[in-house]
């Protein structure tokens, strides 16, 4: 069994940005001929998050406006108080969504269901440039 | 260290269904006798997650009543106009919930506690076949 | 490639507390000398959480003020008429929040951003008790 240690570098539009980064996951998974594993994404960065969706328009609509009645943009918080960068939303979005993700390989491929996307979140106020940690782990 | 990949095959009610699979993930990790090592539980779909609750009949209606909350079935979602299939709920919810689990594997046996439960919540809303993957990495 | 299994023992305050678990982290990475891998950190226990914030504390009280928004402490959770112990928010936050986090280690180094700190957050009522089980894959 083998570690390969690889990223994915990425240009964030400003506020909340939904990418599909799962062709880029797919690819490094390849590069390495591995075909029975674990593929781990990590976000270094606490505005960020990942997680699985069907990457099609009526949704990359739906997930900003549910994360607006959830934790508004326009709503007061504590953190802006301490560093004025008026991203409080974006951190308590991201901790909630969480950094890290996890994925099997099985025959060389990824374990996604046919509709199923990886979608970083970037969820920051100001455009960002990204870069992800991907490792696998297999044989 | 070895890898070993299984399924666990589940046919879930309509609308929310939380399936405890804890038995079926311990089953799985003894059959391949890992005594060190990690299980990672796997939805391939867009409308499931995987967590851990107390699995007790309160909690059973207490979540369903939380999501109701969070991301109404009643709401108008803009997944439906593209698809008319009406659970832009049931994606928003997985979205949320993820659909990634990662637990360790230490003597033999999960390191859940006493009254904690793996949970896989089907949130779409027909009932569905579902196939998890389980994948346990130790030795 | 080799597996250490290690524990983290924390005391934490009664409701909801957040405490930063990254130094405990990187001490066990270190003392295994892993330079590449994996760390994964789980809570036994269905009310307790684990992710990323970064830790200031403008955040640690807007975490808390979300939580009694989305499911708030004073309301009525069938849990607590299974159990009476009032904790039905705590199992809510924590089936939300989820047990299990993972982080890559390259160079020695967990794959943290600067401004990210590793979190458990104790959602339960009383004051706890609490062992959180760390285990690290590499090399």
């Amino acid at each position: 069994m083998e570690i390969f240690t690889e990223y994915i570098n990425l240009n964030t539009d400003p506020e909340i940005d939904i990418i599909d980064i799962s062709d880029d996951v797919r690819s490094l998974v390849r590069k390495h001929k591995v075909t029975t594993g674990q593929v781990t994404v990590f976000c270094p960065g606490s505005t960020g998050g990942i997680t699985t969706i069907e990457y099609e328009p009526g949704l990359l609509k739906d997930i900003p406006e549910l994360w607006e009645q959830i934790a508004s943009a326009r709503k007061t918080y504590h953190h802006n108080e301490t560093w004025h960068d008026g991203n409080g939303h974006s951190h308590i979005r991201a901790a909630m969504t969480k950094p890290d993700f996890n994925v099997p390989v099985v025959e060389g491929e990824l374990t996604l269901g046919t509709w199923q996307q990886i979608v970083f979140i970037d969820f920051d106020v100001p455009a960002r440039q990204r870069r992800l940690v991907v490792q696998i782990i297999g044989e």
